[in-house]
């Protein structure tokens, strides 16, 4: 199974409480693709400036991703974004961002990247998601993720294109400001009725709630005692979610099938956020993976109280 | 088996989106009474002033609840507290505060109320706290509460009581205050280390997540279309958790115990905000708490994956 991401690929510095780094390769489609690539085929479409080096890309082909809709655009600058958290890493100020090379971005995917089953449409300008749409060939599953900035200034478009998408995948905070419904369930409906069939809120250190017509899922984040970077785990999230239903792409809809997705999407983001940038996914494995889903399984489990049976 | 709690029995005055109340029935050992009492004999304790009728008496008294320790204060006035929520209602604004019988309470417990199995220590000065542990004789489990106010201000006598609990249920900002640990798993494990053998940290719509020294568990807030006031939630979660322990007062430290105890709290606080005050949870059921418990077990449910087997 393939799943095509089409997203930033960026160059970030960020400053946490536990220090700061300068430069790292990030975005959202570096981020989804490292998670991706271990459940599926993943093609990574995106732009970068003539300063992405081969190491650089070198990382986002791990475990096998395809990079040949990587586009260098020669004399250009890779996408920048400089942010800090404050004290509890639940705070983030953006300090700079220097859009470069995605200022004039316009999707152009290959064949290959066409053809995939799965699409996953990172946070990107509504219209571009929209032209990417346009050129792929029916996937199987499309999900798309947004941010405040599109929710504010291209409101139209935004909801055009998730008319179009399977799922959405948002923060809370973004499905309030969306609806305009204050009320989390109220808020997924309202994004439900617009066409997909599934709404994933995120929600920070708290994990992750999945709405769908006819159930309801949440899972709280993997316990850990030492956040170093938030940066990247919703769409690491997303990785690990898409890439399972991959694995599952002739009933991705399958409530079965969902849950397990949201928690391999949950694993996946608590490696992520271990470390700085992606240095603790590059060198994840498949083991470990398996191992954190089982545990999530264990602090989530709750038996029939047998007063109730 | 018998749960003793003592705390506050106020009259609150609420604005919230959906509309505005005066002079409810509220307070932390009402909306606790009012949830254990479902599970086991309850024992109130605190003071009102000569504006409190035998109406509210009444309320209090709901399911056989023994309110002989509800002290009355001739020519005192009730504890009020009138308060604001936000339009997600995860805000919440302090307009007005009067202590009145609450400024000199000298807590006076009759024998009855001394020989608890269970005792719950509602959010009051530590050091009234300590003065109620000093009066009992060995209850089976106790619990507390505090807020900000006591951190801030009475620290030391917290920290002390605390040592003296079994069971420690905060606001997990509360928790990081108090430990002035960012990370959750972190304060909850200094908290431990300060005698108590159960953590209970309150995380609002998000649910709530249990840590003691072997086990980590989290459960989400039951999903609610309409949440109408908040208040009262947090002591309503401590009635149904305590109140379920109560059921197992052997063996109230077993997880499966503690668990389920979680979502007993958990059900009985989502019934407490739908409706204003004490409204919901004096007209409800048992059956509605059992439906809620299985829904909640049916939410959380994360079957083993057959590609982990």
């Amino acid at each position: 199974m393939t799943v095509t991401v089409v997203g930033s690929i960026a160059f970030d510095t960020v400053r946490t409480p536990f220090g700061e780094r300068e430069h790292m390769l990030g975005g959202a489609a570096t981020h989804f693709g490292l998670a991706a690539s271990f459940f599926a085929e993943v093609r990574l479409v995106g732009p970068v400036g003539g300063d992405f080096g081969s190491e650089e890309l070198a990382i986002l082909a791990t475990r096998g991703t395809n990079v040949d809709d990587v586009e260098r655009v020669a004399g250009g600058r890779t996408f920048l974004w400089r942010g800090e958290y404050g004290w509890d890493l639940n705070s983030r100020q953006t300090l700079d961002t220097q859009l470069n090379v995605f200022e004039y971005f316009e999707p152009k995917l290959s064949d290959g990247s066409c053809d995939c089953e799965l699409l996953f449409l990172a946070n990107i300008q509504p219209e571009l998601q929209r032209r990417v749409l346009d050129q792929c060939r029916g996937p199987r599953f499309v999900a798309l993720d947004s941010m405040d900035l599109w929710i504010e200034t291209a409101r139209d478009a935004l909801v055009d294109v998730i008319g179009r998408v399977d799922c959405v995948i948002l923060n809370d905070a973004e499905l309030r400001q969306l609806t305009a419904r204050p009320n989390l369930i109220s808020a997924a409906r309202d994004v439900l009725a617009l066409g997909p069939s599934v709404v994933v809120a995120k929600q920070g250190e708290y994990g992750a709630a999945l709405i769908t017509r006819e159930q309801y899922f949440s899972l709280p984040a993997y316990p850990l005692e030492t956040v170093v970077d938030p940066t990247g785990a919703g769409d690491t999230f997303a990785g690990g979610f898409l890439g399972h239903l991959a694995r599952h792409v002739d009933r991705p809809l399958a409530d079965r099938v969902l849950r397990q997705a949201m928690a391999y999407g949950t694993a996946l983001a608590s490696f992520n956020v271990e470390e700085f940038g992606t240095e603790r996914i590059v060198r994840l494995t498949a083991a470990e993976i398996h191992d954190r889903v089982e545990d999530l399984r264990r602090i989530t489990h709750l038996e029939h109280d047998p007063i109730l049976a």
